[in-house]
């Protein structure tokens, strides 16, 4: 930042989620993380410490809602209903990974919209803004009447594959007829055509026994990419890439922005006949999480950016077109 | 309804848009449309006159906001007005299409998201709920946080291929990637696979005479029914159905639950190479809108049933069962 | 704007309802027109275009609600909606011509009161003040809890008098018995007398033939000034002209700060025996609505001036009070 | 109230600013007052006892915010805060006389809009429904969003005149410009034609010395009824009865629904050229307040009568009807 | 529940935090407990299955927000959004045990009032009503806009010593300043002195082995009860009991409505110098967490009884009533 | 406007409840108090004239809500009205003395809670920031969502004690109680042990001979400090003193931050066992309520500086750490 002092200071805080990936965001906004705690009571009730003041300050705060969900929701909720008690003049939320992003609406009867519920607690709390990447559904940003800058990761995934020059007799394939939209701007970025699994379980976890046989689209021959938006057990690209590789595919990999990885997504996917998963760092992988095939990307630079420009008041566009484009 | 007459009086009403449709829907629930009109001030201003008590009641109010878009919304939110200070205890809307459904999200910087917009008025109007039907996308009904009773007319539309025997050797073709859900619903319904047009225009009105060559999925020697959700200019669905003759199909139907035929669609329509158009009457179509190929097919009862079962408190899930399943 | 570039950004809008005043507006407040565009898809729906960066600007938009009064008005609330989303700071709306303020008030039961509603609607869409003239009733300005600067243009109108030297004899007269304290507004302003027509029909639109009879006060021998705030279809400034003839008028004038001008009002201000029909632009005339009895004055000056005092934190009281006094 | 014992309980209420008008319009009602005090401790602080339980009740509240009008207002907001918290299903809250009308728009820059910041008060405090007399101005009830029930006192006062055959040679008088369209009501009710004086110091509260000489219409030799819609000081109506005296008038009379009477006004109205001063008991006259040619109508009936149609979702027209004519 | 069958249908759901005291409280309102399921996906979101209609209810959720508080809280919220969206008519949460209610103030700088969230939390989801057992601080009743009802749990762990006849030479003891009032209530309902720990670390979890010296009043030769609104860890309790046995109680027993006993709280308070750990089942302890001085007292039939009577619009004094004299 | 011209304008005013400490609190800010005043009308409504441009300016207006409660509050809402539509950025609401605060729970069935009443009202209100001085519990702070500077006066307080000596063998008492966290407060700042009046009608008026017979703590032979948060009738400190001096003690002094002085406490106080009573000016004491033992501390200085310290955006802790401590 400039010597412009009169300028509203910017903070930038991290809660527990995500610590690596803040620490990154911070390195490319030029702002140190802020001093704040957050702990939990011994009766698992959330303690939140911020040991600076923050008064009529811009501040950003960077929670994913990754696992534990509920905790890191909480632990944002409360975080920013400290800082707005504390007189901040902004509070901006950056979340890397949405929670709760595929409950956006009633499949069935009496079912909640989550993802709904989310935003409405947020704009209760009262913030400023929304930074977030890749939502499971577009249509999560109108679920905000704050700003929502949607950040996308589809050129920094496409990256891997450009710059280790897996580039020949590519097709990226859609791993369910609801993906079809994200494969498509996948195959723009790296020029190639499109396939889709008809698989009908788009939404429960299927079994690793039951591989899709219908393929839509030429797979033969090919070096398939497997795109999707998160990876959460791990079965469906794990059978899509059995799939593929019964209809003819030579290799495939797997792409995906946010790396749930719950249960045994790890040793299923390193047992898979996937080369490469290709995810980012939107959510945290523990060590224990990691495994041979794994490929992280991070995405602290694109996030960190953002930051920088908005707090500057300039257009994210160049951030967009840069990363539409690649 | 019962002898119970303690119980809240129900009032429908209708106003502009859809008349014809307004009176199905009240047929089906056994209630007169309430007396009120809704005029224009020379100056175009509109004039809402309710001439009978609605105290106390329950009342539904039919429009869909279709052409002229504007005008339909504005009568809508001035006839919400108007009952809310009349004292209605309930103010169901009723909106068979919800129009600028599709600006539901930010494609591009600094667009709106009309969609939610529109949710968001109404809600201010303080409505206690929407009643609608084939929402361009599921997420809307969290746009709004009243309950939305979101129906689905696809089991309606599939009545008339499995009525008219067109069941052999079909495929059912998602005109574009952003629809293949959709695709998937009514192949479901008529127990068919799914093919997909690889139309990289998704949102912008294209020209005739750029017809899509990529068809990702097996058409050849088929009967395709192409599947929307609207049918705007018609230019989508008609540079489909020659890509799909061109492929090898052999007769090609049309099929989406909302007509909008703007511009000439009509014209088009009647010259393309589609059999049938079939739409419902979810939006009213003139006269010297309707041609040769169209085919119409109600909602009236749909509607009608529903807007029953919500005042008797009976849970609508039978609705969707049997309308899920053909 | 000046070197002082901590200082919030000023960016001006204008949407399709009176493109001429915007420019004018734009020149005395020496800021240049944003780069904006409001299209109609084919279908009728809105769509806006924002062609530069307004992130943290103060923003203001010009938009009459005026004919056609529904897309006018669903123009500025997407507009709104836009801005919001794309991170304006401020979002100051300037509306010349507030549509359905005659709306303002239940005159009979089960009616909406549409001016509040709309007041509803902006405030909903989170505006940050409205710039306007001469509101039907100036209890409108509470329908808001924002900010409402309140423009009078009763002293432009009146200069239109002294500079043309029509200052003997004078007597300023009320259409009817709901405006007379306009009249004398304008009567404090030209130092003259004021009459009355005892005209019943205070809110109906007459017949060009119902003259009234009844005139309270004085106009015999003298020129008059009717005076009104709004002329829709001309026909009770119209009537009122011959009534005061009849009554020994020597020369008649109209003048009213809005110029709605619906249906043939151009025809029958010209057949009428008016001398002159002085009115502002807050509404745009088409040249095709000009006559040769129309006597424009710009109230682009006043609400250029306007918004430079609000940007610059000063108080807008000199203004009122230059227009008060004449 | 019929046998209908389903039916939610009906619970009225009246606070400390008119008990006399409450048990008038209790007896009307058929519903006896609910027992309730209102005291203040020894600070002032007021104290709030509702004695019987209101759970599930659609309760009505009576109070006219009248001097001492802060404490009065202050009385409705708490009891519509403990009857909120104490489950009661509806406030209705019946304001007879309607304090800080008055403050219903900006005159001067920097004024506050009282009369609007009350109806959110009341708003935010969640009431239901709002029955009130005789606002200022209509538009008042925009500033609700909330359905009021605007009743009208006009025919009560007509029918003195009628009742006393004070009918021959009338004209009803406005005593200043703004209050003309009042003015005009009252002269349809008894059949009689209009003046105005001219008197252009409209709000401030004048000296007894001024006596306005300008007067539109024709008085000389006529009985004139002075129309207002409130008497504060006494001072207007009474300089106006000098003022017709002065022109040739036989008689005068005031009439006007709010009887306010602060400073001396009893005493300045009994030594005017007043023949009566005929007024309601919207707000409590006290003994000493009284005066020889005082005449108290009673509301009671009319509201009384309100609330039992409102209570059984009558429509108030014929209410209005039977008001409007006389 | 009467014949009365007009009435709204009412039901009652559990959540997972206390299946034991639903079932409890389903007995004595004579309600039986909804078909609802709330799982956790394989990545820790929460799904919500209501397996019958709820349109029209007048729905009752019990969930207690004991740990895991964050999962239990969001599994409330997610339920009432679930319920909403599928038309109930009225949402009651009853919360036998408050969690976060500690956190009701800032008591230093940049502190959230995480209490107050969670009230602003449900009333954003629109609830109906709160049903709650002593809340840590009265205060939190006014967090809310929706009537809460308050239901105290002293008689019922009074009755523990009238019933046990541990009545004689007693002192209810306060564990420290804070609690006072709690204790002057207990000693209301049992009729003996109070005595207070003057322990200065009140927010603070002390170690074992600082045992406060200063104890104001007497305690010598008495049997004490040290109450506490919850026992969290069980050191306060633990060490206030070696204080009193050091200042020459002859006994002394441990008293708190919230057993939420973190930690190894049991070992601690089984190994304390208390006779008996009375406490109620507003936290459903697990067979693990039990221990030979522990005794629970139900609070099913207080709340069981507070829904049905809520249920019939009964007031509920008879209740506190009751529950306050001994 | 100066040279620090990017800045924030800050303007103060003050209301008429306690002009005094007003301008205590603005010569320590250093900025003049603004020009407005507030007069009654001659009915009792307010008039707020606010006599220079606030536009764009961050407003700090002082009042406390000390009586007449009602009038001193609604002049407060008036002129937050009046600022908002104003446009003034920012408007801080500095109360001294919050009254009202006393009713901040439901104590019995059908109970307002007053004192978060008057949060919402403010919040509706749009305000910006409170600042207050020892609110009656600190949960009151949660009844805002705004920010909350809540200072405390206790170290000004006991600086009376340490500047004159009184510190040996001191006890600290708590009148009831209720209030014995704040004697606890005291008492460390003084470092003297605690005692407790064990008087069980805490909320209540008592009378002046039911003299208190029961004191947990050791008092004989000792000096006494009564605290407590305010001083209403001065009944309760009144027999405090008695009821120490009859259990020996040798002086006793009375101590309080709001001197409400209501009915005739000055004679009582005056007449009292108390040395001297200590207060502060958070109140105004008007020449006929002062005598001789009361000694007034003023609270501008601490105001003055925090305003000062808010407006520049500097943490308030230092103002909290130099007060708590002695």
């Amino acid at each position: 930042m400039t010597s412009d002092s009169a300028k509203q200071r910017m903070k930038l805080f991290t809660l527990n989620s995500n610590q690596p990936l803040a620490e990154k965001i911070a390195r490319e906004a030029g702002v140190p993380l802020g001093k704040a705690t957050v702990n939990r009571f011994s009766d698992g009730e959330i303690q939140v410490n911020i040991d600076e003041s923050i008064r009529g300050a811009e501040v950003y705060v960077i929670q994913s809602i990754s696992e534990p969900v509920n905790d890191m929701l909480m632990e944002l909720m409360i975080m920013v209903d400290a800082l707005r008690r504390a007189s901040a003049s902004q509070i901006n939320v950056v979340i890397p990974y949405y929670g709760y992003s595929r409950q956006d609406r009633k499949a069935r009867s009496r079912e909640p919209i989550t993802a709904k519920l989310i935003a409405d607690l947020l704009e209760m709390d009262k913030i400023t803004r929304v930074v977030t990447i890749d939502l499971h559904a577009a249509q999560i940003q109108g679920f905000f009447d704050v700003p929502v800058d949607h950040l996308v990761a589809a050129p920094l995934l496409a990256s891997y594959f450009t710059d280790h020059q897996i580039t020949d007799n590519l097709v990226v394939v859609s791993p369910d007829h609801a993906g079809v939209s994200r494969a498509r701007t996948m195959a723009e970025l790296l020029g190639t055509p499109i396939a889709i699994i008809d698989n009908r379980n788009v939404e429960s976890s299927e079994s690793l026994d039951e591989i899709p046989t219908e393929i839509i689209g030429d797979v033969k021959g090919k070096t398939c990419i497997v795109v999707d938006d998160m990876i959460d057990t791990g079965t469906r690209i794990t059978i899509s890439a059995t799939a593929l590789k019964n209809a003819g595919a030579t290799k495939v990999y797997g792409c995906a922005t946010h790396a749930i990885f719950s249960k045994n997504a790890p040793e299923i996917l390193q047992n898979s006949q996937l080369e490469k998963v290709v995810v980012t760092d939107s959510i945290r992988i523990d060590k224990e999480k990691q495994f041979d095939k794994l490929v992280q990307m991070s995405v602290g630079p694109l996030v960190g950016n953002a930051i920088k420009m908005i707090h500057n008041n300039e257009p994210l566009e160049p951030l967009f077109r840069s990363s539409i484009k690649n």
